[in-house]
C-alpha cells in the first residue's frame, strides 16, 4: 500500500520531534497502520540551521504554498504556532481538502470555530491532541472512549511552567520571583513568561476541553483567567497546614445547562491524586456520569511527548484514509450540528469556599474590623490562622491573617474585600485563593 | 439516519449498567454519533428477575440464537462471562459478520488469538476496552493515540479486590484474612475470591496489555502469576519503613526482543504516583519512547464504570459503520499480519532487587548462616532490619529478619532460599517480594 504523505509546516523543536518519531519508529508505525508515513515536504523560513535530523534531498524548503498546493500531500502538520500565518495556512490546507494536525492551542482557542467549520465543509479532519497536555491522550479519550458519558466537570493542571514553579515554591519554600528566574535558566519558562504565568496558555487549553466535554462553543474572553504571580511562599505554607496544595487549575463544569470556565490558583485537597502532580507534569481529571472520576497524568510539553501526540493524530488520519472513512469521528466528539453555545456563568455568581490572606497592622481590633465586614456580606469563617512566628517581614509591625470561608458567593467576597482594603489597617492588597474541595 | 442496533447477551450487573447508559444518555450519544443506539434484543437465561430497568416489550428473551442470527443486529455485546457458551456465541456472532464488544478478560486471555482471527476473517471488529481496568481508557490509548510510540514497559494495578485488601492492610495494619472477610461482606470480593487474590484475573488482563503494547501473542501459561495471600501486615510495615508500598502489579516489558510478563506482589517506591493508587481504584503506567511515562487512574470495576467502557466500544463501532470504514483500527493496534510471537523471558533469568523475610529461631549465629548462603549464590545485601519490638508472635523465641538485596538473578535467589529453608533455624517458609525501582 502506498505511503500516507505528510507535509510539515514549521521545523522548530516540536517539528524536529515529529521527524524523529517518523524516522525512529518507522517499523512500528508500519506494523500498526499496514502502511508507512512519508514526510514529503518540510517547510520553514530557516532552512539552514542544523536541527540534528537528516532529511532527504528536496524535502526541506521555504515554500509554504508549494506544500499547501501539492496534490500528493494527504495531511498537513502545522507547527508554526501563533495566529498568523498559521490560521491562513490551516484554512488553505483544509480548503484544499487536506487533513490537518496542529499543536496550536492559541489558534484553536481564538479561531477554532472557524477552522472546524472549514474542516467540516471540506469533508476533512482537523486534529489537535498535542494542543492540550502534550503527550497525554486526553482529547482522544473524551472524543472516542469516554463518549458514552455526560461529563460534569474537567479539571486540569495544563501548564508545566506554572506547575514547576508552584512545586518548587512548595518543596523548598522559595519565592515566586527567584523560582521563575531559575525556571527561565533551565528552559522551563520562556524569556517572556506572560502567557504561562498569567494563565493564558492554560485558558487556551481549557477552551478546547470545555468545547469537547460539553459540546459547546466558548469565546476565549468568556474564560475567567488569573495567573500565579501573586501567590507567595507564605500562602503555600498556610495551604499546606490546612491540608491543601496550591495549583494553577483549569476548571470546566456543566451546571444545570450553564458552563463554568475558569483558570486560577486553586487549593486542592492533599488526598486527591491531582494534588500530587509535581514539576513539569500535567494531569487532567474528568468526571463522567458513568465512568466516575478518571485521571490522566504525564508529560505535558517538550519535544518528544508533544511529537507523540501529533503523530497519534497523523496515524488516526492515516487509518481514516486507509479504511475509506475519510473522517471517522468529529474533531470535538460531537457532530457539528449538535454543538451549541451554552451560557457561561458569571464569576460573580460562583459559589465556593475561599482562602483570604490579609497583611495587616499589628494592632488590637484588627480581626474584629475584618470579620465585621465579612459578616455584613454574609460570609462566615470556617477557620483562621494568625501566625506570629512564621512570618518574617522586613517591615516592623505588620502581620498576616489567613481565613478559610464557608461557602460564599464570589460577588459578596469581592465586595467585602474591596471594603476591607479601604481600611487603614490593611497594608497590602488582599489575596484570594479559591478552594475546590470536590473536583466532581 | 437509522439507529445502530445492538444485541446484549447477559443481563447481569454490567448488562444492567449498559442498558442504563443507553437509556439515560440517549441524547448525548445521538449528539455525538449523529444517530442513536437501539438495544434491539437482550438475552439471558433469567428473564424474570427485576433488575430495575424497563425494556420495551419483546426485547428480553432467553433466545441467544435468535439474537445471533438476527440480520438486523449490527453489534453483539457479550457480557455472559466465563469460557462457554461465551466463546461459541462470540464466534457465531463474528462468523455472522456482526461486530462484537466484550468485557470478558478470561475469554480473551485464553482464546483471544482464535477470536481475533475470526473477526479479521469476517471483516468485523472485536473490541474489549472493559476487559482491562474497567472504565479507564487504556486500550484505546495504546491502540490509537499513543500508537506512534515503541513501548518499553506497562505496569498495572488491575484488580480492585487486591488493591482494596492491600490498602486496608497498609492503612490499618490489619491482617490479610480479616480484611478479605470484610471485603467479601462489602461486596468488594467474591465468595470464592481465588481468581482475584491469586492474581489470575490480573494475569488475564496483563495478557491483553502485553499483546497490545508489544504486538505479540502470549500464551496465558507463559505469564508468571503469584497472588497476595502470603503478604502479612508485617511485610507491609517493613516495606513502608524502607520507603515502599506493596502492590499486586502486572508487569509487561520488552527487553531486547523478548517479553517479560509477570504478576506478583511488588514493592513500588513511595514517590511514584503508582504507589498512591488506593482502594478499589485501578491504574496503569505506560512507558513510550517518545511520550515518556503516562499514568491513567480511575474506577477499575463496578457496573457503571465498566458499562462506560463497553459503550465507548459500541460507539466506536457505530462510527465505523457510519463512516463506511467498517473496521477502523485493528483490535490489538497492530495489523494482524504484523503480530508475532516474541519469546518470553523465563523467571529464572529475571534480574532485580528482592525483599526477603525470614522467620527464624532467636539464637546467635542465625544471621551469619543466612548471609553465608546468600553470599555463596552471589547475592549481596543492601539493607537489613532485625526488629525485636515490632514483632508480636504467639510463639516464643522466634523473630523476623528482613533483607533487601542488591540486583540478583531470580534463579540464584530461589536456590539460595531453598537452601536457607532447609536450615533448622528457619521456622516458616521464607517470603520473597520483588522490588521495581524504576517502572520504565
Amino acid at each position: 500500500m502506498k505511503p500516507i504523505k505528510a507535509g510539515l509546516l514549521g521545523f522548530g523543536t516540536i517539528g524536529t520531534g515529529v521527524i524523529k518519531v517518523i524516522q525512529n519508529n518507522a517499523a512500528v508505525i508500519e506494523q500498526r497502520l499496514g502502511r508507512s508515513i512519508q514526510l514529503a515536504r518540510v517547510v520553514d523560513l530557516d532552512i539552514t540551521t542544523d536541527r540534528g535530523v537528516a532529511l532527504e534531498t528536496g524535502v526541506l524548503s521555504d515554500d509554504a504554498q508549494g506544500l499547501l498546493n501539492d496534490p500528493e500531500i494527504d495531511v498537513v502538520i502545522e507547527l508554526i504556532g501563533g495566529y498568523e500565518p498559521a490560521r491562513t495556512f490551516v484554512l488553505q490546507a483544509l480548503n484544499n481538502h487536506k487533513h490537518v494536525v496542529t499543536a496550536n492551542k492559541a489558534l484553536l482557542a481564538l479561531h477554532g470555530e472557524e477552522l472546524l467549520r472549514a474542516a467540516d465543509d471540506n469533508g476533512v479532519t482537523l486534529m489537535f491532541e498535542a494542543a492540550v497536555a502534550g503527550g497525554i491522550p486526553i482529547l482522544a479519550s473524551i472524543r472516542e472512549n469516554l463518549c458514552a458519558n455526560q461529563f460534569s466537570g474537567v479539571y486540569g493542571i495544563l501548564n508545566g511552567t506554572c506547575n514547576y514553579i508552584l512545586t518548587r515554591m512548595t518543596d523548598n519554600e522559595e519565592d515566586f520571583a527567584s523560582v521563575l528566574g531559575d525556571a527561565q535558566k533551565l528552559g522551563y519558562a520562556e524569556s517572556d513568561p506572560t502567557f504561562d504565568i498569567e494563565g493564558i496558555d492554560t485558558a487556551h487549553k481549557l477552551s478546547i476541553l470545555v468545547s469537547m466535554c460539553f459540546g459547546t462553543w466558548i469565546d476565549f474572553d468568556q474564560i475567567y483567567t488569573e495567573g500565579i504571580t501573586r501567590i507567595s511562599a507564605l500562602d503555600i505554607e498556610f495551604a499546606s497546614q490546612l491540608g491543601y496544595q496550591v495549583k494553577l487549575l483549569a476548571i470546566g463544569k456543566l451546571d444545570n445547562g450553564s458552563i463554568e470556565a475558569r483558570v486560577h490558583p486553586t487549593m486542592v485537597r492533599n488526598n486527591y491524586p491531582m494534588a500530587d502532580v509535581s514539576g513539569v507534569f500535567n494531569a487532567i481529571r474528568l468526571n463522567g456520569d458513568f465512568v466516575g472520576p478518571v485521571l490522566l497524568h504525564g508529560g505535558g510539553a517538550g519535544m518528544e511527548a508533544t511529537a507523540s501526540a501529533v503523530m497519534g493524530d497523523v496515524m488516526h488520519i492515516a487509518r481514516s484514509i486507509t479504511s475509506g472513512a475519510n473522517t471517522f469521528a468529529p474533531s470535538l466528539g460531537y457532530t457539528p450540528v449538535a454543538i451549541t453555545r451554552l451560557p457561561v456563568k458569571a464569576m460573580d455568581d460562583l459559589v465556593g469556599r475561599y482562602y483570604l490572606r490579609f497583611i495587616v497592622e499589628d494592632s488590637p481590633g484588627v480581626l474584629a474590623k475584618i470579620s465585621t465586614i465579612l459578616g455584613d456580606f454574609g460570609i462566615s469563617i470556617n477557620s483562621m490562622i494568625q501566625p506570629d512566628e512564621m512570618f518574617e517581614s522586613d517591615v516592623e509591625g505588620i502581620l498576616p491573617i489567613v481565613m478559610m470561608t464557608h461557602e460564599a458567593r464570589e460577588k459578596n467576597v469581592r465586595q467585602a474585600l474591596e471594603k476591607i482594603e479601604a481600611l487603614p489597617i490593611i497594608k497590602e492588597q488582599c489575596l484570594l485563593i479559591r478552594i475546590e474541595d470536590k473536583l466532581d
